[in-house]
């Protein structure tokens, strides 16, 4: 299976920025140790702080992956554009906030991006990844039957 | 490790009620799937429709259990009082929805029980219960450390 | 046909509380009325202050009734479960409030029950149970063809 | 007994209008069964898409009934004039909605209408006209004791 | 100078409706009044419960009339359309409300009719009617000034 | 074909009123402009400040017309009886406004009708008629295939 | 009879503030052309930027006075003690504001003084404190019958 | 006087519970000072995770005490059934929050059970109780009066 | 000890205004009892109808005071600056309502004093004051130690 | 005439995305219908899905173009910097939705787009381009003029 | 040029009242280090914790001063009276708080003083003195070219 | 020192944008003027319509500079993922607005990039930028210290 990891703004600082809220991997480590624990699968990395940038990937996903992750980061609450591009394809897409939204800030609570993914995993810091990623392998091997 | 699995409100009817939104296992069989898969721990299943029959196995398991896996229903809407007994022990506790709460009724999408939780699972279908509880017990042993 | 009537919080003490609100009828006296004015019907009554009594009750009702006159007091306003253990059951449940709940504190104007059930009716007192009763039997022999 | 059933904007496209939601019996249809069901009484209809006729049907109709059943189609969310009319007059008069509003669009939730009527009948389809018309000759007869 | 007092909905009852919160004299005794009041003046009365009647009435005003006295009942909370017909108009309007529309339900609060006018007498019951007239007079003398 | 254009309360003094907000051209003249360009059709006119009037044209209107276009001023706003007429009818139905409403007051920015409505054209000024038109005989020539 | 006229803050300023709003009179010469027109009363006027002063005054005043008039400035907006200083008295006391409150500022459309005030005269300029007046001695007179 | 104390959700944690919040005492503890401040009283203590119990506490309690001191925990923001219970009873009722919940979460501002009590105590601590207490015989010696 | 009773705007009419609400009790009388009952401190009562002379007391309160008692009357709900002089001196200090303010008027519901101070008791009548200067004692003693 | 026809986020997709919802037309089949049907002009496309991008097409428009058609996807309801770069020039643009984004979810309801513009074409599919488009010539020559 | 320093509630207090938040420099001391910094100006301070000494200041002050510099702390929020004042002066007035107020509890996030303006500076800590002052030295020199 | 000052969206065009709001100089020059204002500085200009350029130079920037100036024009009221990227580095950043955002429209009230900054200089126009300068340097030498 190929399958895409994307990250959305201000994710590319994972691993520096405020580490006691998000931890002390960066964004590379993740992804290395998820290619590890899911070896037999190809997973490739995308981030950007450029939403047309998310957007054009989210939109060209479809030729080239099975499945997609994403963490939007401050646009899982802005962009109703990159909501729109998840509907637009037909790809099982698993939504990931490390921290838990409803513990901060209120304009943190809504997830538009959340409404359009299949589901989501909130609050569960970097272990959710590899989470994420079985459920999504899961929702794909699903679609399939 | 002796985990305890919560269901609130109305899930006793799982695998009966709406299968095409809540899917067609009872929850029996999700119990029982989840202790083939995870068969080195013990797992227990607590339902209840009862308000305070959830708050009284909350603030008790503490003496049994390391860990809690809680899918509210629609307490999780409406109860403060559960939530108050969730941050009033000092165990993990994930939140889990089967269904994705954004996509529906208004006064189904604030969630009082994942904001007193550790982290949420939402839109995942029953697939998510397994996923929860790895994320559980990856919790616990972050925390031993 | 079977039917049942289904009171929540405070309703056990009709009769007794404002009476120049909820009228002096208690609610066995209602019940005795119903029997006798429907005797080709049997009538059970169930009241309780227990939101999952009523839930339980509201679940287990297929079994044995045809059909559901419900009067939940206060819950009407609260309680989503039990709005999901009706939309959960495949009877015809008529919903009635004693007094015109527009006519009172704003908390009172919502109905999460009412939203739930086939029909309501609001405000006609004591003489709305059997106007309820006669159109859950309209109700129910209208599914049947 | 002399009573008026009074039909508000576009209820006279009743029986053609979404039958599914609204039925297939017309408003004249729906008038004579009143008539044969009720036959010890004089039943009028009226029906307009005007609000002041209706206002003044209203505020004219104590010279002639001794109650008044109404359904005000979509008056009852915007008209504080024709609720003052209904407010103005010593009638007891009851509400009619074939409809569950509460299942509607928001605009449809509030019932001015509702408010100024004795009591409500929601939801309960056609079969609600017969025991709103019950129901308003036992609340003409309570208030002459 | 030629004067019309407009009258909107229901406000043909006055003198019989709630006389403790509208006074006792009718509508007519309140038009001799001003007219023995203000003898050198022609006052016309004018009274519908026609939201269109009303907006005919005011829109042909300018062609008869030097200034208008509005009491336009329920409408002054709902009709754009009658406060457009008086923005429509360049004639000086006074708008009157015989309560305090402060002291009763919130949605007598709003005043889309006193918005569009040049002010407002409100509160001040029967007597408000020659006050009103007063400032009528003296806005048309300002203005051809 | 055969077209009715519908103008809402205070549309007949167009031409009159704010001029420079609503251009000089009165109905009257806009509807001729109109019978030239498009001269094929058979265009009538109807305009009226009463609601009422407005929704029994609407609901006569298929026996005759095959499209709609309507201006329905401040009723836009407020008529939800205006809108329901609408819906209950299956024509071709295009709304307009010559001001945009976006930039006026709060009170203006919703359109009860346009959500009615199959499409809107709004801001365009008089120019928007005829593209309203237009767009009619598209919809219509659309439907029939 | 003794009557005063009470001004809230900045309405010293009145006849130099903004004059094409208030007018070009001070409040001197409100006051004494007011003096001049109701010359068989006694007439005082009390202006004090300060909310307790304003208090004070109101509070004292059934001592020496029958009735007030009173244009609070921006306190009619904010000031629930002033209100209460005048619900606390039993004075009959009008309120007046010189502008059309209803065309400002959002936050100059509640009337907290204006809720606990006999009744209120709004947007009808200079000439509207005669008119108040002269229904402040209306109010006083049917108060003692 | 024979009196109870009422305790709600979560208050059976209380000495072990966030002690720097809600004081290191147990309810026991509490009880038993109480008891010894006031012997010349019988004091009991109620409490329950269960609203219907505490509605059932409620309701029964006039067969036995002259007074009652409530602190309902969560369910002082969410039920209205346990409210109406409380105003269903001809009792004194006081209210009584160990913390200020001013000072806490937003939907911890609002106090459904203060609203139906005749007063409340919040934020004065475990000291509060003895106070609620002193307050609570004055209220039943006035009463008497 | 040295302590201060801080009353607010118009409650310098305390036992004459509406003395069904707030008691026939004067401030003299209720300062007179307190000192009886409390006589071994020194109890000080000062009130004014003056925003700032309450800040300027509160503020000059640590020289003199060990506490302070304050029922701010309407400047409950609107002093931003009251309740800052409160947070600025580090002092317990109690806050009163004579009446249960979540009865009245809506906005009278909020607290901005209330949030301030250390605790606040609400409803229980003139019998509050005693009990919140015992409170108040308590909570000196409390800080003590 | 040189004009332009602006496209934002996932408009790219057109004629595949949604085409029960959006058509089977694909951008480049409407541009050169567009074309065809108005081939006395210059017409010029440009869709990105980069805010940024259309940002700075909105600013280099008056250089190059008479006229601006716009289509902003779901910028229309989130970019005030793109409605404000319209704002900045001097050029007519008018906005179009395919679909009636009244009938939408509400959060599609607001157009900061529609309110920069002179006017919107709201629902009528792609038939709207073309009306928009000669709307569009009308107001450049209006402007002329 | 002679200027005023304006400073409202608690501000009084400076330097001892939560230093962390408001810094350590008296009002005194910020006063001599501006005077000393713009040595060839007069500068005038005034500070109250009274509304009323602040709006006759404010009234005054262009008798005497060319700009105001104003800090009008909690009365910020909630004095329409004061902002009034302001307006009612032709002097440039610059609004400073010393923290960023978008940072504390949300009643302080509105900023009525700051509306009535010239410009605000926000959250620079007592280095927005000397800086407010040059900013109005720059806007008094502005107004005068 | 090494500073930065970044402009966001439509501030390229400043000098010709609605030239009576924005001032008459370009972006150009009133860095030049910076530039000599401050020659002991070097100052950099960037400007960018494009969020994700912004953010990333935000993100850069501590590589390189002591501190930052930001403008972010209409950004500043919808992009959480500027003000996070602002929270993620650890410099001084004042941010600045030309006109007094809070006499404009609604939606240009809020400020999200000012809650991410150290302070705020709202409306002073262009003479802003340098009192911004001064300050952001004062702020700069403060945490040095």
């Amino acid at each position: 299976m190929k399958l895409l990891l994307v990250h959305g703004p201000n994710l590319n600082l994972l691993g520096n920025r405020e580490p006691e809220k998000y931890g002390t991997l960066s964004s590379e480590e993740i992804v290395s140790d998820l290619k590890l624990q899911f070896s037999e699968h190809e997973i490739n990395y995308y981030q950007s702080n450029n939403e047309s940038a998310l957007i054009n990937t989210i939109q060209n996903s479809p030729l080239e992956y099975q499945g997609i992750l994403i963490n939007a980061g401050a646009f899982s609450h802005t962009s109703i554009a990159l909501a729109d591009a998840i509907r637009s394809i037909n790809l099982p897409v698993v939504n990931i906030h490390i921290t838990n939204i409803y513990q901060r800030e209120i304009y943190r609570h809504s997830d538009l991006i959340g409404e359009a993914c299949t589901g989501c995993i909130v609050g569960l810091g970097i272990a959710g990844y590899a989470l994420a990623l079985e459920c999504l392998l899961e929702e794909i091997s699903d679609r399939k039957n």
